[in-house]
């Protein structure tokens, strides 16, 4: 026996090793070094820790030493009641056995070593606060030394030392991962609004939820407003592919209860549970264990102007299925799905409203020029054609965007100022008079004046619009109207403009003129390219005729 | 002297209070104890610790015991220069003081104690990895204790001990702070989506920064597209009331390098700084010690549908000055506001495209309907006035958002059937005939087609409004056109446009016939209130007369 000077020089040899592994703020790292320690001094061959997890009684084997096969095990999960691990959990109290491999607790499956010389076993509660927070095995020590009360002193020492390290190293790893999800999330849900193509949105918000929640499937079910029951919009999972057009009726299955209270739902044992609207699975094969359902609510959304404020609606609700890793579902888990799925819902509201206003201007614009076409039965359909036609000659031109966009629009507009001249001369058969041709060739001066009287010029929409409108009738050697402008001062949107009106008045029926054939209307454009219109405007135009984007009015109707 | 058995004993008691106390997983409560523990093993009178900042090399000082006036100080930082704890952390050995109050190097200031009986002091650092972290200090200690290996060794233990859970604890806090602090932003980057309100949002998002970065003074400056250079938008702060309208020029300052090159750009001594441009705070009394300055910028935006999508583009900068409590900005600063500037910046873009496509359907719609008022010289501006007086009737009927929308727009539209009536038929000042009538009194169903067959009706903006434009020439007593309903057969929408209609014809000057007075007009309203015309309706109208919303042609032009 030692003298007790030594005892307590030892002693104190051993506790600041533990305080140097205790500076370790990296889990793995501590674990390992603790266990390092606890083989040295205890004289055995091997050992293992598990950490305990509570919630779901089971054992998580964190590492092991002296044993290389057992490696495979990290990470795992066992149930707390099996093996003295198990018992040692239960209990709260050491466990010592003399003869492990003919003990019959002893079970090598969760981790309790399975090399053939086992002999002896002190399997050590982790205790913190009174609540066990793992254990610790150590294998083939001295049987002798489990009996020493000083030994066991020494012991509990280091692992009192540590285990609140552990508990401090554990909710350190926690809280950074945590936080890491949160910063995740601020990512994704910035990401969000730069889309408003509702498709893409919908896609990227499943993508994200099933890599945040870390889960088998995610659906997203969206309310149809006519008829109240929830459509399925989008699923991803095994099984999605027989999910085509899944309809689950108005207050069915957790989701119809989720759309119609806007109450956020979890269901970890979803077999069992009543509300399980089981068609859905039965159909995908797949099989729902748990589940996590939120409303997706788009708040109240102020618009200003005097459009104000639009008000909060529930559009639909969205589903994660079965977490991985045996996991379930948990708070936190719920407040990131919620966080996800409500920014996805107001981008979707959002989206919608921009639509909306959208489809409004352009069917408003296809509206009017409609009717003004309709003045003349010989230009039905006209501005639409024209609209079209100058679009495909920009596309081939590069042009690409916003500047497409403007060019969609004005093009459309360009023989809006029109509505400024008299009926009589618009549907006149025959020839005009001096005045009235005089009158009708004013058109493309009161379509500027409709545009700028209503500021429509100054929106950045319409920014150099102008043109489209005044200069479609200018030609390249001066001779156009009601300008004359020549060459250089005529801008390229007009010159788009004005080879797709020219080939669309000729491949169209005149009260004094058939319609000519589509190689005829070209060969005049080749004629004139140059001297009246765009050279490169007029190639363009013959790139896009060969890749289909132009069809005469006659061509269209043949389809029909 | 004890024997060595009970000296092992008392280091094992020690110890194993030191393991208790580890348990403590909140810094302030686990340096509180620790105190204790020390006081009591040293058998001094009274104690502090401080933490140690090196980045600032400063000492925080955290906790007193024994000396009631100095809890004032906790919380403060000192500079690691002064008094007996800065020489603690700087030599990083402990000190021993055997009279504190005659000695030069003691700074009662620092907190190092100031009542009168000061006679000892143990000054002990906290190292970790080789690095202090802090130190202790305990005051009126027995002086021999000092000088007793064995005492120190003890010390040394338990500081051992505990140094390595005040690390984990303060790494701890601090992983919570930040997950805090994300979970905060994930909150306001998604409640920044719930307003297109430019003003409103830019006023969020200053509040928030002040609050999420602790600084004293916020400023945000647009970009102005047209000239380049920069204009302040809104400050926060001291003296933001001399900041108005304030401009720096293209490239200049730090802002103006930021929005150049879209960095971002952290000064945390500015005055020092060739970059700074001094102007702003000449003006404003505001003196600006440090700085964070991030671009505003939009990404692209994904449009989806023929408009595709939008490129990203700096709209402009934001600026947090002078962080709070004697910080200076970190990368996560600089994080937390460039993700919050981001957001602001896409949902800015957002509103802006919002707001673009709304301004151009609305002036695509007075341009029409103005160019069909037009057509016939009586009606300029009847469409935008009956509009109005549509409105303003509906606003005292307590309709509200969307509904009110949607009267706005349809309203405005109620005559565009005109636009297939021909001009001779609109424009005749003579009476017209029966069959010209006829074709006159068609323009309802016309406006009904128009709004039909380029499916405007099918819009949600739209929806229900087919009415206020078919309808608008019913009458409650069957007598109107052109269908002849009767009473409830009316929706609200026709009955309210029927009074605004009717007043503005009324108060308009006709072919044959001066426009009325309002009075006379408003006596002619309540005399067919009932018969023709809805009498809560003219109610309503009254009303809204009363309160000034209702303006006559006449009204209008008098005041131009």
């Amino acid at each position: 026996m030692q003298t007790q000077d030594s005892r307590l020089q030892q002693v104190v040899a051993i506790i600041q090793q533990a305080n140097q592994i205790a500076a370790n703020t990296e889990l793995d790292t501590l674990l390992d070094q603790m266990l390092d320690l606890l083989i040295k001094v205890t004289e055995g061959e091997s050992g293992t820790i598990y950490l305990y997890d509570e919630n779901h009684h089971e054992l998580i084997f964190m590492v092991v030493k002296g044993d290389v096969t057992s490696q495979r095990l990290i990470g795992k999960r066992f149930n707390a009641e099996r093996g003295i691990a198990g018992l040692t959990v239960r209990e709260a109290q050491p466990v010592f056995v003399h003869d492990v491999a003919n003990d019959p607790r002893w079970d090598a499956e969760v981790g309790e070593m399975d090399n053939l010389n086992l002999r002896t076993l002190y399997s050590l509660p982790l205790i913190l606060r009174g609540k066990v927070m793992g254990l610790v095995q150590i294998f083939n020590l001295d049987p002798e030394r489990c009996d020493d009360p000083e030994e066991l002193v020494v012991l509990d020492l280091i692992c009192a030392r540590l285990v609140t390290e552990l508990d401090k190293t554990r909710l350190l790893a926690e809280s950074e991962r945590r936080r890491r999800r949160q910063e995740a999330l601020v990512e994704i849900v910035s990401q969000l609004t730069t889309t408003l193509d509702q498709e893409e949105l919908l896609n990227r918000i499943m993508d994200y939820a099933c890599d945040l929640l870390n889960v088998e499937a995610t659906s997203i079910w969206l309310r149809d407003q006519a008829k109240g029951d929830l459509a399925l919009h989008l699923a991803t999972g095994k099984g999605r592919e027989h999910m085509v057009a899944q309809r689950v009726p108005e207050g069915h299955g957790f989701i119809g209860h989720v759309v119609a209270t806007g109450e956020t739902l979890i269901a970890n044992d979803v077999a069992s549970d009543p509300r399980f609207y089981r068609k859905i699975d039965d159909a995908s094969g797949f099989t729902t264990r748990a589940l996590l359902c939120v409303p997706l609510r788009a708040p109240r959304i102020e618009l200003g102007g005097t459009r104000g404020s639009i008000e909060g609606r529930i559009i639909g609700g969205a589903q994660a299925l079965n977490p991985r890793d045996g996991r379930t579902f948990d708070a936190e888990d719920i407040k990131i799905f919620e966080s996800l799925t409500s920014q996805a819902a107001t981008v979707i509201r959002l989206a919608q409203l921009y639509r909306d206003v959208d489809t409004l201007s352009n069917r408003i614009i296809d509206a009017i020029t409609g009717a003004i076409d309709l003045k003349d039965p010989y230009t039905r359909g006209h501005s639409q054609r024209v609209s079209e036609f100058s679009v495909a000659i920009a596309e081939e031109l590069g042009i690409t965007g916003e500047e497409l966009y403007r060019i969609r629009i004005a093009s459309k507009l360009h023989d809006v100022g029109k509505i400024r001249v008299p009926d009589r001369i618009l549907k006149k058969r025959a020839a005009l008079t001096e005045a009235e041709f005089r009158q009708m060739r004013r058109h493309p001066v009161y379509g500027l004046e409709f545009l700028e009287e209503n500021g429509l010029l100054e929106l950045d929409l319409l920014h150099g619009t102008g043109p489209a409108l005044a200069q479609h009738h200018e030609r390249l050697d001066g001779r156009g109207y009601p300008y004359g402008l020549k060459g250089g001062e005529i801008p390229i949107i007009a010159r788009i403009v004005a080879v797709a009106d020219v080939f669309d008045a000729i491949t169209s029926n005149r009260p004094y003129r058939p319609a000519r054939s589509c190689d005829e209307a070209i060969a005049i454009l080749q004629r004139v390219a140059g001297s009246e219109l765009d050279a490169t405007c007029v190639d363009a135009f013959i790139r896009a005729r060969a890749r289909g984007a132009i069809l005469t009015q006659e061509e269209r109707e043949g389809s029909r």
